[in-house]
């Protein structure tokens, strides 16, 4: 049988402003030349599309005085004024809301714990922390599109949440139809490991490299595939489950109903859980002394008591790490990345957990490769950044009607 | 940063040359029309096309008295008789040659023992299986490639057999080249279980299939990756080291340093060791009476003992298909895949090891998977038919100068 897709010329059209909007944005200011040298487009297509770009406001002009640059002595730069895109993370801890330009910069931001767990009541929060970052912007025309990163399964195409057992009282919920009902702007979702693998494509660590697995370290484990600066779905959509990977089957049991999986081994969440066994069995001495001294029970006050030499808590962190270092072992053998760039709460404890992950990567690994294992550096607002940022990049190509 | 492919037009008009070669030979016979209504391709390039593959008598055109079919009254089919291809399925424990016809139908086919596992033995021992295939032929000037199907880590690309720890003396080699030296024909090689997931693409169960894993569970335990119906290769060719996964740090040391990977656990090897230990004890009473009556120790006699009741080997094959089936689970976590294909030697026993895998997947997987589990049909010789197709087909399509 042959494979062939089939070519829609509107998609191409739109794929042509993208590619050359995506140009001006990462290089900007550019002349047309390099924009031609950069893409190989026409310079016909160059020109309409700058064209369309600068109707829709999305790109501006500067001329320029030197005119051996050529016909059109002038450059180009996005136009971060006039455009303001609006991304959100909602997770079961908390809502991050954050206003972005065009270059993906921040310009406001939001930060909120979750009120109530109850899923209709977290729909209404996330609603009210949009309103109040709109409300920040004195021009809401200015406002393009809203992008959320949203944790369990996501339907990202169209859109939807299908299933997260940590709200209570789940039903399958069209976020996308809804927001765009109440706010009469494109939203777009995806699953939140996806949006902080953008913003590290973006941004970030994997800004020119085309094959990496993003691991999202929380409360959580999630992860995503980039295959060709593409992201890798699978045939349902559902591919990356990371955190639901069998690690151990006579380990604890896990949300999902196995046994040993990775979240039951190496999340925050397990470590807390592990931290609590060691306080009712009286061993986490160093750990209850920092409780008694009103710190919190949280993974800054647990480094702290292994900082602080915590035995028990030492053997917790080595075992977390370790299986983490087992299962990213396992992800390199099978998928052979170029890098793996760890986000997520995690990330911000390179000497107590990255380092430890990357000697068993380093240790165990197929002896063939030589991938690099690095931490995030945006790790509390990169979902809500590539939430904002889907809007306009060709990694969602597919799902716009056209450019924002 | 723009991530834009340069067209090549050689290797373009190359292409459209190997489209309408594919269409012909998964559809053929076939009209000039309907070649056209399945590749969209333009009459002109299609007329280009075909009078290219008449001229290099790959494909024929059969005239046909009925003329309402178009402007030429004739369809299209590949040309079997006049064009060859040989494939070499080369392992551990034996060389299988083929020589199959366009439509990777097998014409000749020829099984040795493995002489001697020094590296410069097997290699002089492909090369006699070739000659002897070659010679079954009375035209020689009909085979028109060497595809061979290689073990341990293969770089395809350049045709490079770059690591295998069984082969005792083992040196990176060159096998592309020392084959296209010794036969004057282009030669191709791949990793065996890629060349068994093309068999299956093209005969088997993956026909129609994108998305696909395909996993050969012999003495050792490789998979093929399958992205819309390419190969998966990862970032340094090394992608699919299911045998390496880790699944249990505190079992046998493997092959390759670490201890617990899959291949310690469920591959023929692990089971044939776990028996030896039985036996060593006393402990598999029915196997032992087989091996007294002249039974050999190898995977049918011991699935022999399991259906005649012997409980330790029942504990055996019940551990191996475990883990089997939870290192699979995590495959369908994380690649999400339409189809899983088990091929090699277990693909045999259905009831014994296949089921037992299903099962343990169905109970465990992520709950949006319906993911289906099949044997291949192909078992003994899908790496060769595998391998001699590669020369016809578009997924080594960038290594062809021109198609055969």
């Amino acid at each position: 049988m042959l494979n062939k897709t089939m070519v829609n010329h509107d998609l191409m059209k739109n794929s042509n402003t993208l590619t050359v909007f995506e140009c001006i944005r990462d290089n900007g200011p550019i002349s047309k030349k390099d924009i031609q040298k950069l893409t190989n487009l026409s310079w016909g297509s160059i020109s309409n599309n700058t064209n369309t770009l600068m109707k829709r406001n999305l790109i501006t002009d500067i001329k320029i005085s030197d005119d051996s640059i050529g016909r059109n002595p002038c450059v180009y730069d996005v136009n971060p004024e006039e455009n303001l895109l609006i991304g959100l993370d909602v997770n079961i801890i908390g809502i991050t809301g954050i206003i972005v330009d065009l270059k993906s910069r921040t310009k406001f931001k939001i930060y909120e714990l979750i009120k109530n767990l109850e899923q209709t009541s977290v729909i209404q929060q996330a609603k009210e922390v949009i309103y109040r970052l709109i409300a920040m912007v004195d021009d809401k025309s200015k406002i393009k599109g809203i992008g959320v990163a949203f944790p369990g399964h996501v339907d990202a195409e169209k859109g939807v949440s299908l299933f997260l057992h940590q709200f209570a009282g789940y039903k399958t919920i069209n976020i996308k139809q809804l927001l765009e009902t109440e706010f009469k702007i494109q939203v777009m979702i995806d699953h939140d490991p996806n949006c902080m693998a953008l913003t590290e494509m973006l941004l970030g660590k994997a800004k020119n490299i085309n094959n990496m697995i993003f691991i999202r370290l929380s409360l959580g484990i999630g992860m995503s595939i980039v295959i060709d600066r593409k992201i890798y779905r699978g045939f349902t959509g559902a591919a990356g489950e990371l955190g639901h990977t069998i690690m151990d089957p006579n380990g604890y049991k896990c949300s999902c109903g196995n046994y040993g999986c990775l979240e039951t081994c190496s999340s925050t969440d397990a470590i807390l859980k592990m931290a609590r066994e060691g306080l009712s069995l009286g061993l986490c001495t160093v750990l209850k002394a920092l409780l008694i001294s009103n710190h919190e029970l949280n993974l800054d006050t647990i480094i702290k008591a292994y900082n602080l030499g915590d035995d028990y808590i030492k053997n917790i962190i080595q075992k977390a790490s370790g299986y983490m270092g087992i299962a990213i072992t396992n992800m390199v053998n099978v998928f052979d990345p170029q890098l793996i760039v760890i986000g997520g709460e995690m990330a911000a404890y390179e000497d107590e957990i990255i380092s430890k992950i990357r000697e068993t990567v380093n240790q165990k690994v197929w002896k063939h490769s030589n991938v690099e294992i690095v931490a995030s550096e945006f790790s509390n607002d990169a979902a809500a950044i590539g939430a904002a940022s889907m809007l306009i990049h060709s990694v969602y190509a597919a799902r716009m009607k056209e450019l924002i």
